[in-house]
């Protein structure tokens, strides 16, 4: 939580942290300010004590609504600390010690910025986390009850979106060739179902803003491929949905997959969804308080090369079809945060109380044309319990209403 | 114009460059790539050869749609070159020269990655450019025609979506204290109206990405305070609408600003108004091909100046009335980029064929609650018109159709 930064500061010597960026769609800053339009602002924090916002006078008023102390400067505070940081420093009463440097930024920008304050000041040690273990991912990987309440919201806000469009699919009119028709009489493409995504997301005040899976046959197969735009809408095909809004000005995330086959399935994509439904059913049967992530993980990949397929934990190198990817993440103001569950991750990624995370099983077979992943997000409550953050349905086969197999 | 890069390289002595980060939301990556979901890439570039582009295996499919040469890798390109960056600076034969490093990332990973580049490769150089005028910046700043035509549709778009504003608050009931009323008998707020621009945009396949701003009042006095959510509509105050949205995934922009007083504008509020439209007028009446864009810059402040305003070119300091700002900045995959138009910027900008800039000047007294700016955007084509990319009628006051001034 965020009363966890300060210690966590002093367990990595840090005299002081500097977070640099926008205050929107940068999740350190946003930590901080909550959002707003602020763009190219320097936070400054030393450990107990209250942090300071440099930002454009420009954008003072948007700065102040954070509740922050604000210093209103003539440009942006990164063009100041490119430029000139030493004034800033000084303001601060930072002229040596360990500081570690966060959020978001133009990578030119900050190898100039990092290069000017080694000049102008060469008693700091500027200190670089890799983001993923940093201390905002440790701060932010247990959440209090408000950030949970509004993950629940988006959860809420995703599962209604998911709902609208299974609904629409399965009402869609289907062309002999098996292909989706829209109202107009145009095969229904991949681009239009997006389309209709984002704007019933929108209409919620939430926004897709990474982006959103809806990938059929081969792409199905690929995880991280989004789908092709230009793709038709067919029967019998695996559809993978994975939809990752937040909230609208750069909040919450909520994170959740469903597969699909339209009208009907062919046995081996049914056999493919089972064997992932089973192997998520026995991985939410047995989360447990205090366990580490990656106990889940291998116990996916141990049942997955039971079955004959590819994991991480059986095979070396890129792996192209099998299950490819890791069991699930935190989920926060990063869609990806931790706890980590990779099968060598350090043992400090626990379900401890107040963590937010996926469990997201999935095979993918690329060269059949196929793919199954369900991701579903759970909040590790203090009582031990693990809340399903949003209910929804199960079902592979969705059946047309307008059409039966002849 | 992309075509440019090479010779830019060669210019900053650049032996290699390496754009790192996502593909969307990353300006100088989506200029290589289009776009698409490929997260922390990294991608290499020599002067006169192709690039080539390294991600995660899972994005392989997602990656190869750019038409890019693709290499993919277990995990993200990212982490690999903050963990060990010796193989893949191998494999693209760099171990020593002038390698300049772009994109937008994690401020965390990217001093890691630096450290972990110069112990393992002491022989090379990294190169970080400021971003305002880095390489990437020069070549954006002119634009091929296919370039033009994305901006010129999301200027109609943007219009579109403006003219539905402006047509909603028209026809809202009003309370008899001048309060806007929704369908609902409820007070309209500036969250209200921000929500149906979101929507409106979302339809038509745009998104606020970077937000927009709503301000009313005192807000309508800051420049960039984007308006308080829960502020109520009303009557006779100055609004500032500055909309400035994106295509959808991440790629060009339009930006665009009227300022509007509903029902009545008090006799000050119409003064400042028109001062700034006689001004604007002005300066788009003297644009010249080839002309220094802080010549035009100077013409504001040298008009507003007489006029008994404080402007960034006569007065010292955090200016927090009178004209704030610079008259505008060229328009493209950045909402803000070259050619700038301070009244002491360097010589290089200016209106050269090819180039799309904002002319947006503004006055704000937010002690006397209110502001004006008015914002357009305008092509310098190769024959030397300037083609404004979206009209837009100036009307200051818009008449309300349920309401009549007692």
């Amino acid at each position: 939580m965020k009363s966890d930064l300060d210690a966590l500061m002093q367990s990595k010597k840090l005299d002081a942290i500097v977070v640099l960026g926008n205050a929107e769609h940068n999740p350190p800053m946003y930590y901080f300010t909550g959002g707003g339009h602020v763009s190219n602002a320097a936070l400054f924090k030393k450990p107990g004590q209250e942090a300071v916002l440099y930002c454009n006078a420009m954008e003072r008023a948007e700065a102040a609504r954070s509740g922050l102390k604000v210093i209103p400067l003539r440009t942006g505070a990164v063009d100041v600390l490119v430029k000139t940081p030493k004034d800033i420093f000084i303001g601060q009463g930072i002229t040596s010690g360990r500081v570690g440097l966060y959020g978001t930024l133009d990578v030119g920008d900050l190898v100039a910025m990092t290069g000017a304050i080694r000049s102008a000041l060469p008693e700091i040690e500027l200190v670089g986390e890799p983001k993923e273990d940093s201390i905002f991912l440790r701060a932010m990987e247990t959440k209090d009850k408000a950030e949970v309440e509004r993950i629940r919201k988006m959860g809420k806000t995703t599962t209604e979106v998911v709902g609208m469009v299974a609904k629409y699919l399965m009402n869609c009119e289907v062309r002999d060739d098996e292909v989706l028709l829209k109202e107009n009489g145009a095969p229904l493409t991949i681009a239009d179902v997006k389309s209709k995504i984002s704007l019933w997301l929108a209409e919620r005040g939430a926004a897709d803003v990474e982006g959103c899976i809806f990938a059929i046959g081969k792409d199905a197969g690929v995880p991280h491929s989004v789908g092709t735009p230009e793709d038709l809408m067919r029967l019998g095909q695996t559809i993978v949905f994975d939809i990752f809004p937040a909230e609208a000005g750069g909040g919450y995330f909520y994170d959740f997959t469903r597969t699909w086959s339209l009208g009907y399935a062919t046995p081996e994509a049914q056999k493919l969804y089972n064997e992932v439904q089973d192997v998520y059913n026995k991985v939410v049967d047995n989360l447990d308080l205090n366990v580490g992530f990656k106990e889940y993980q291998k116990l996916v990949c141990d049942e997955f090369h039971k079955n004959g397929h590819k994991t991480p934990m059986h095979t070396e190198g890129v792996l192209e079809n099998g299950y490819v990817h890791s069991l699930g993440h935190g989920l926060g103001l990063n869609v990806h945060e931790r706890p980590w569950s990779r099968h060598n991750v350090a043992d400090d990624n626990i379900l401890r109380p107040g963590v937010v995370i996926t469990i997201e099983p999935g095979l993918y077979y690329p060269e059949k044309g196929m793919g199954a992943r369900i991701e579903d997000s759970y909040y590790v409550r203090t009582d031990g319990k693990m809340e399903l953050l949003a209910e929804y349905p199960y079902d592979f086969v969705l059946p047309m209403k307008k059409w039966k197999k002849k």
